[in-house]
């Protein structure tokens, strides 16, 4: 199993919103394409955890489970309907909305045993570390991960680095999966 | 420099589309991000080549020089924007149009001392590759290129692949800019 989870700052917590851009939810909404999406396939062994931070009602915590994902396209509009639907606590499969924080996540995913490798520029080189399967990708927005969350999380984890470059969220996750596709069998 | 030349079969040819999706310039814009964006800053050292060959006016060729780019976002709504100016053939800054087939651009970057790799799954590994930095990457659509004009740009070329699965055209960008970012130094 795959699994990333992205802290967005600004991302918005209602589904009242007008549009993606204005709600901060364009880079999620590509960082969901980015997670699950092959040329003509889904990656079914992915979770994606999204943390948004955003007013009117933060924290609110949205997990997405690539196996159950149905209905979906990889264009800014599909997801900006969907992620309304969800938002709205109304249904759409494979995502799960509750009121939680990211260390609250942190917490359970650390319970089940994960461990959390949190993306930054100058941490161990991603193709030198070597990856078990039981790993969450940590991921801030634009801004980057609160220092508060960053410690709390590094608890149970270590930074690490795809390169000098910093790349969109969105870019990260496909890079990381390229490099699960490449040298691991999960 | 770093060169990606897109085929889309479908990409809507005039400035009178309705919206990306329909215009199937959606996979366009998300090319078009990942040849040009970081974090927080734009690849100067990207030129993106685009030939659309749907309705009602093809082929057109577009060209896109990062080292020019001004105004622009990763979202969908601003490429669209930037598409539909420069389809009407208004200008918008790093964004050239002509009339101007596949094999035309093909030639003419021939002539210009490049080489071309063409994405397959069963070419040869990326990872294995010697990239010289002449090299241009070309694409094709979710449909894939047409046969005729894969045999053309296989002339002065060869088939690379990034691996047993199929990425999307523009994780396929993502993925070529990091490898080059990883170990080339152009």
């Amino acid at each position: 199993m795959r699994e990333f989870l992205l802290f967005s700052r600004q991302g918005y917590t209602s589904g009242n919103f007008r549009n993606l851009k204005e709600a901060r939810l364009d880079l999620v909404a590509h960082c969901l394409t980015s997670s699950f999406f092959l040329s003509h396939a889904l990656r079914k062994d992915v979770v994606f955890h999204i943390i948004l931070s955003g007013p009117p009602n933060p924290p609110i915590y949205i997990k997405v489970v690539g196996e159950e994902l149905y209905n979906v396209r990889s264009d800014e509009e599909t997801w900006g309907r969907i992620l309304r639907t969800v938002l709205n606590k109304e249904k759409h499969e494979g995502f799960y909305l509750e009121k939680k924080s990211f260390q609250g996540v942190v917490k359970d995913l650390t319970s089940e045993g994960k461990r959390f490798l949190v993306l930054e520029e100058k941490g161990e080189d991603i193709l030198k570390c070597k990856l078990k399967g039981n790993e969450v990708f940590v991921l801030g927005d634009f801004i980057g991960l609160p220092k508060k969350e960053e410690g709390f999380v590094l608890r149970n984890g270590e930074k690490i680095s795809l390169g000098k470059k910093a790349y969109l969220a969105a870019d990260c996750i496909t890079i990381l999966n390229f490099v699960m596709d490449k040298f691991y069998k999960f």
